[in-house]
């Protein structure tokens, strides 16, 4: 009674045992460039890695650029972890001026210019009509007119209060359980957690309101924020991304949705479903 | 800039401040038979509390509440915590004796007989082209021809090996990320986490092969799992589901998929997206 699951967790990334025309070649690693990672460092030397999407929101991006190269959140803290919901960080005071250069309300970038996924979704699903990921790997959904970047678990959002505001991108937070569809459109997404996930979604969850952590003892401690452009070049890492403009990818994807016998295939599945593999450059 | 969200993230539940025809009345609310309720107490008294769906799986929660009788998982262990996938526990060895009254091999129960929502989601998805809520509680979905529970966050399925098996029930798992619905129709749901589902979604990831702990001491000890009839009067948990088979719960969820400016509404949601509250008895 070996009760190991058939689908395994992990994106779409390794090559199996025989070889299959799913598997990525080497050609569809592509790098991560070095102002694009953010390198978050927790306490006890936990470090969270993001890939930034400037081209999904550039002008958010460019606030959590400033943010790092000032050294903003040196000393903040994740402040809030709510069950099935979201962890947050930033400054838990929300008092900390922003730095020169920090625009506190940009324009919304809630959605993007145009729906255009390199492999599509079968199926279209609850919240919007067609979904699909970009060449470079990015998870989009469209209603017909506008389109978005989806909030897929371990994307990064930026915090808001209520509308009319965007968010600095001073606070950010990434969905830790199902995934918060529900805030596609309202909210902008700057990035998506690629490396340490699980220092962030395994924090114990705080029962207070909106899962804010009630003491500061509970909050864990930021101890620095940087782009990778901005470390010493053997502090640096590096990072590859799949790309999705490929039949690999494409394959990948079918598979995903059509997983062969003795698997009932369900003919679909979820963006989020599908992400793909990003990894340290070999 | 106070970064809360407009949306929060608890169930379907509570009333607002303002009433509003989507808060349930007090005969919405029901009770959980007392043989349909699971309490598993891990080390540390922390306690998970577990609804069972005896009519979407008879003979496997048959199975568990036999287990649960005979005292089978004390002394067991969580002891796989994979990142965005599941938390499992059971017997870590596998090589534990199934109880008498315990069938290894129960007939699948990976669909349900009919798909008959109280509540139909506004829109399809990717893994199914209508679901819903049951009057009593669990979310379901038909590709027009068979239907089957969702593996939703929280929802407890039946670990298996590969097909034709069907897993005993012994080894339970729960998805601890993005939902697990490409498991739909290959594995069976048992229940749902109604309590405690953060001591097992906050546990430490393993990195080894499929997140099981690689070690004994990381795994966290089972004191014991009963079903509350089978607890003294005294300790005995009373808890209640609001019940789908109404007005009420139908505005919530009409509520969910088209929320009120200032949000920007998607017309729709996931049926993961609605699970009906459980709450203690009050």
């Amino acid at each position: 009674m070996l009760s190991l699951f058939l689908l395994a967790a992990a994106p779409l990334a390794q090559a199996a045992a025989v070889p299959s025309p799913a598997d990525p070649v080497a050609a569809d690693w592509r790098a991560v460039p070095d102002d694009e990672l953010l390198v978050m460092t927790l306490a006890n030397g936990r470090q969270v890695v993001i890939r930034l999407a400037p081209a999904m929101a550039p002008a958010h991006v460019g606030n959590v650029r400033t943010l790092a190269r000032t050294r903003w959140w040196d000393g903040a803290s994740v402040y809030r972890v709510q069950e099935n919901w979201v962890t947050q960080w930033g400054d838990a005071t929300e008092k900390k001026p922003l730095p020169a250069g920090v625009t506190d309300r940009p324009a919304a970038e809630f959605e993007i210019a145009a729906f255009r996924p390199a492999v599509r979704m079968a199926k279209a699903d609850g919240y919007s009509t067609a979904s699909g990921i970009t060449a470079d790997g990015w998870p989009v959904a469209t209603n017909g007119t506008q389109a978005w970047v989806t909030h897929c678990y371990g994307m990064v959002g930026v915090a808001r209060d209520t509308l009319p505001s965007t968010g600095s991108g001073a606070e950010l937070f990434t969905p830790i359980g199902q995934s918060a569809r529900r805030l596609d459109r309202n909210y902008t997404v700057v990035g998506r957690i690629v490396e340490g996930m699980q220092y962030l979604s395994a924090l114990p969850r705080s029962e207070a309101a909106m899962g804010m952590y009630a003491t500061a003892g509970e909050r864990v401690p930021i101890v620095s924020v940087r782009l990778a452009s901005d470390l010493p070049a053997g502090e640096r890492p590096h990072f590859q991304y799949r790309s999705a403009d490929n039949p690999r990818f494409a394959a990948a994807v079918t598979r995903r949705e059509n997983p062969e016998a003795p698997m009932v295939s369900l003919g679909g599945a979820s963006v989020c479903d599908v992400l793909p593999a990003v990894r340290r450059a070999p």
